[in-house]
């Protein structure tokens, strides 16, 4: 039965009938969960491995404008959870989906969200196995927000963790940065601008299982979202008690990506990634690691760029420059881009 | 170190140092996650039962107001989550709570929400384990939205579904129906109503515990959140291929909600509640199931309120009036107040 709106409607969220038309026919129909009980039933055998851990973690996405080049809201939502339990270590299993709608959002886009978040799923072979949705009237909301949780499985023995990176480990990012960031800023509009940037959006969790199989030695990994490589590198340190110095002539930089921030006065380290990470291994495995990451699409740039050093009474985390100086990098102060994701 | 700030800023959701901060001393202070880490990392014995199973569901709450009598929207963020898992079956375990919070909320109303959900999570015996934080401008959202997920463990042999309710079955509620429709709908202020009326919101972890061990044919049980008990016992039937049919005189109502709903014209059948489910059990096991949800607080007024038949071919549900007539208990059909929960 086709559903004979075109907008959602407060009624699409009361709870009756309206409701469960919406759900079955738009969201339903394409993640297919097992059943329409309010909970899924899940089990795999990997959690039945002695030493293994669940991993969960619960991301939510309000980014403006929802749908921009190479992506989506929907997409990111995936991507973004999927990524936050490949970076623990586990294997990305189940998603939870919750959306809060606006009052006159059309269906027509909810159904192109849907369709691109089951896309992203199965790339990532993850299943999308409960949901929710609320309708807010009109203003209360901006279009659509999700929220996706994850469940994944780390293995026995896996262990990653920011304050196992020690002087010496490398630090390696799987490919160019800046490219959600940037994609967002000129798909607003308010700044006229018009590239051919897309968003780097992507699922980590095939890149991670790679590294971790080549690397006995994998300390940890972050996906540099919100406050960019610079945040990431930040909490790192932090967390690990050691200096962090990385070369500007080694960042990977798409030209059109380095001419928009010359332009606008913005510096590509906090300029948000979705699919773009930054790993510490040991020395000695940095060659194994490069070479499991460009194995895949999602690793096909990456590259080393800087490595962990004691720590002084100096800043934290350092950059040295094309000339030859170094800059200080602190973690993001203030804010560079509301609603990047 | 305190917050300087008295409300939420954009810089607040924009993944530096703000962020950190706001996290840190409102949202992790009082939740204590084990790590920084971006992930929770789990483990519980009884995942290791052969034939226990995970349960995992989430739900977004949009409840306007955000305070009304007897709870808030954190209070009832985790108590709906526990109680999706709860009538699964599921012991809950672990919550991961995401905020949308929007541009100017006061940080003392974030204070007192993220205080509410942890002494609701102490109560209810889970640990909220991981969560998110986003900000977005002003009139883009209503001050703030919550999604919490829940992930728990159901025993080997529980498996409780709609579908196993049969022709016979009693059906038990386990408390006064409509009183959080009600709160919020006094608590709006279009109406000028004053009453004494507070939410039902509590969560239901504890009772089903109790119930499912004192009654082997326990079949299933639904809150009644949303849609009300109607809509409730319209999905259950439509799953299970039953009728059923409930009788006016059992149904337990407070005074105050049956004035209301007779002033207002509303049926307190699809009155939102937030802390009533119904369940179904053989016959043979009712009062065993009675028994053991009178024997906690939040069972108290627990009573039969009709039972499962054979499907014909009239209307699924009815109910048995007051004055011996018989009434088609139907699925909400438009909506009956928004933002309820």
């Amino acid at each position: 039965m086709a559903l004979r709106d075109e907008h959602v409607t407060l009624a699409h969220g009361g709870g009756g009938k309206a409701m469960r038309d919406l759900i079955d026919e738009v969201f339903t129909s394409v993640f297919q969960p097992e059943s329409r009980e309010d909970q899924a039933r899940l089990m795999d055998d990997a959690l039945f491995e002695p030493g293994a851990r669940l991993a969960f973690t619960t991301d939510s996405f309000v980014v403006d404008p929802v749908e921009f080049p190479g992506g989506d809201i929907g997409k990111i939502a995936v991507c973004g959870t999927v990524n936050d339990l490949a970076v623990g270590g586990a294997t990305p299993l189940w998603l939870s989906a919750a959306f809060i709608i606006e009052e006159g959002t059309e269906i027509a886009l909810l159904r192109r969200i849907v369709a691109s978040m089951q896309a992203e799923a199965e790339r990532a072979g993850v299943k999308i196995v409960t949901g929710d949705t609320k309708v807010v009237g009109r203003g209360s909301a901006d279009r659509v927000f999700i929220t996706t949780s994850g469940v994944g499985v780390i293995p026995p023995g896996c262990d990653l963790r920011a304050d196992a990176v020690q002087p010496g480990d490398v630090a390696i990012v799987n490919g160019v940065l800046g490219d959600h960031g940037a994609t967002i800023l000129a798909a607003r509009g308010d700044m006229a601008l018009s590239t051919d940037i897309q968003s780097d959006c992507a699922g980590l969790g095939h890149l991670m299982a790679a590294v971790a199989k080549a690397c006995p030695t994998l300390r940890c990994a972050r996906d540099a979202t919100r406050g960019g490589l610079a945040s990431a590198l930040n909490e790192i340190a932090e967390d690990a008690q050691v200096a962090i110095e990385i070369e500007e002539a080694r960042l990977p930089l798409r030209a059109e990506v380095k001419g928009m921030c010359e332009l606008l006065g913005l510096d590509p380290l906090y300029l948000a990634n979705e699919g773009t990470l930054v790993l510490f291994v040991a020395e000695q495995d940095a060659e194994a690691a490069l070479a499991a990451m460009k194995s895949l699409p999602e690793g096909a740039g990456a590259t080393i760029i800087g490595n962990a050093r004691a720590s002084g009474p100096g800043p934290r985390v350092t950059m040295r420059t094309l000339f030859g100086g170094a800059r200080i990098v602190d973690m993001l102060v203030g804010e560079q881009l509301p609603r990047i994701c």
